[in-house]
């Protein structure tokens, strides 16, 4: 009898690594490429399967492991993340848990960059002097519309970047500052509970001279009072919950620029409209954004105009590019095949903490 | 007698460079920070001036001249730009001419990397989805709002990026491209009148490596059919006008990205909005464009939404930093003062040819 996998999410040409395996049976949602899978259908196809591709918006809980029955040996999320997965239960059952970390890397360090340099030149104010008609009655004097430069120069040649999260997603932000923007100094504050990597980052230092002349862990009173661009890239939670709250903007400079494309709940949503509206600090590109997706005019981010022109909200499409999502989707369909196979999943959640 | 220096524009802390100097009378338009200095008002105040300080939209033509009389000695610009002045005017005259080229090369690159990452993600379209209300019901797929990556990945390694013009900025975009996003590929065509610059580019090229892989001269159908990235960097004028144009755009990916920080004109705009309405290109980011700043909702990139949401249009604002406005600010200052004084500019324009 053909082992079932069941794929609620689109998986673009990867899913012919799938479908292409004569000793499968794989159950697809039909409308996968455009539309969320209901959950209804998800608990009625999951019977009997060996194993589950889902995304981050499919809970997998212990409705949906009932529903599947004892065969279950692999859940496969197309994601980083895995709130979404009752992992101790999944552990408990020795079922492996395959998601994808580290290959958004890339496309994510690309999307801080980007909103870096939005929210310092201020393109909704700028793009709206264009849409609404202004365009060929502006005064055109020197200063007008002037913005804090991302890169150094030979005439200033000293540029700060902060770091709340110092990951592998941080550092490619680094390298494309340091090398492309001759971003000469870097802080970030570690952990509270992680001891201090003094080889690690003697070693990204190295890697990054000449250009880079300083890479330092400090606290947050000097990470809001030091850095001209902060991105924020922590993880969500309570413990990292409201980290930038109003006492944080108010030690930042005029002209700082805030980046999020870590967890929406990192920034109190408040205190940056705040922030904004008084000019305690220039302005603010998000990729995250809390009570996301739950967030369009009415939020405090964008109801008002004078907030509005400084902040840049996408709405959390850091890791959204073709290649990318591609690679997520191969892995994605390499894990529950491997999973289903019995094998060590090529990208695989350790549960040995539940077992 | 004291020497007089009329300024038509804003410099910023840079004008205490002249004013106080106890033996110069500095004769400033009063409303320089909020508008554009009046004709009228620099037609009657430049009588007897030693020193004109303007910018670009100052015309600097036989009546100026004529009504500043035979002290003039020096026409300062707080542009890159020298169109709105009579050269060969001037030259006849012994007028020396100061201009502000090189400073704003590191601020107008990270504008085209801006409009890059922009144009590829479509941020106009992204943004939108939060600003119409819609991401709350935003139905998630992986492949949903994807996008051309603009950074080499592990998984996808190959990146070309060409040039319309190759000078300072180019290199600068190239420099942020390479080291900061790993491209891999470079094109550019050459000014045709140019002989080979083959010992520049090999230099180039060493420089750039290992990042860089390949930097060739190519003709305009290779620079249209390879580039995945293409910065349109050339001056202004017949020569180049409409070299982008509908054959051009035709040949190019569909999944390419047009990028102009160099001169409106370059561009044909009919043949640009039929080229992304129709899919032959991914998308544009433009800090200039034909007819500006005559452009509004009307203009036939932006009239429709399924052109509009592919392309990005900044009002020419690639320079419009405060470091770099300020040092342009610094050298038109010191160049009036070194005219004013008989010394040669600090940047001043050969005007050998017409003397």
């Amino acid at each position: 009898m053909k082992k079932k996998i069941v794929v609620c999410t689109d998986l673009g040409p990867a899913l012919s690594l799938l479908t292409l395996r004569d000793d499968l049976d794989v159950v697809v949602w039909p409308d996968a490429v455009d539309t969320e899978c209901p959950r209804a259908w998800l608990l009625k196809n999951v019977q009997g399967a060996s194993g589950l591709v889902v995304c981050f918006k499919e809970r997998v809980d212990g409705e949906v492991i009932k529903a599947a029955g004892p065969g279950l040996r692999a859940v496969s999320t197309i994601s980083v993340g895995y709130d979404h997965i009752d992992l101790p239960l999944l552990a408990s059952r020795n079922i492996q848990v395959g998601y994808t970390p580290d290959v958004l890397t890339d496309a994510v360090a690309d999307s801080a960059v980007m909103l870096a340099l939005m929210a310092s030149r201020r393109t909704n104010l700028t793009t709206s002097v264009v849409t609404s008609n202004a365009w060929s009655a502006f005064q055109w004097t020197p200063f007008a519309l002037s913005a804090p430069q991302l890169s150094t120069t030979p005439f200033s040649a000293k540029r700060t970047v902060g770091f709340l999260g110092f990951g592998r997603i941080a550092q490619a932000v680094l390298r494309r500052l340091t090398f492309g923007f001759g971003v000469s100094d870097t802080i970030y504050t570690p952990r509270p509970e992680a001891p201090p990597q003094v080889m690690r980052d003697a070693e990204l230092l190295r890697g990054l001279m000449p250009n880079l002349h300083s890479l330092r862990a400090v606290d947050m009173h000097t990470l809001a009072a030091d850095s001209d661009f902060l991105f924020v890239l922590a993880p969500g939670g309570e413990a990292t919950r409201h980290l930038i709250d109003e006492s944080f903007l108010r030690r930042m400079k005029p002209t700082s620029v805030l980046v999020n494309n870590g967890r929406g709940s990192v920034v109190d949503s408040t205190a940056l409209a705040k922030a904004l509206k008084e000019g305690w600090i220039w302005g603010a590109g998000l990729d995250v954004i809390e009570e996301e997706p739950h967030v369009g005019v009415g939020h405090v981010l964008l109801a008002e105009p004078e907030v509005r022109e400084k902040c840049v909200v996408v709405p959390h499409l850091g890791s959204a590019t073709h290649d990318t999502r591609a690679e997520m989707a191969r892995l994605t369909a390499v894990n529950v095949l491997r999973g289903v196979d019995g094998e060590q999943m090529e990208s695989g959640l350790d549960l040995g903490r539940w077992q």
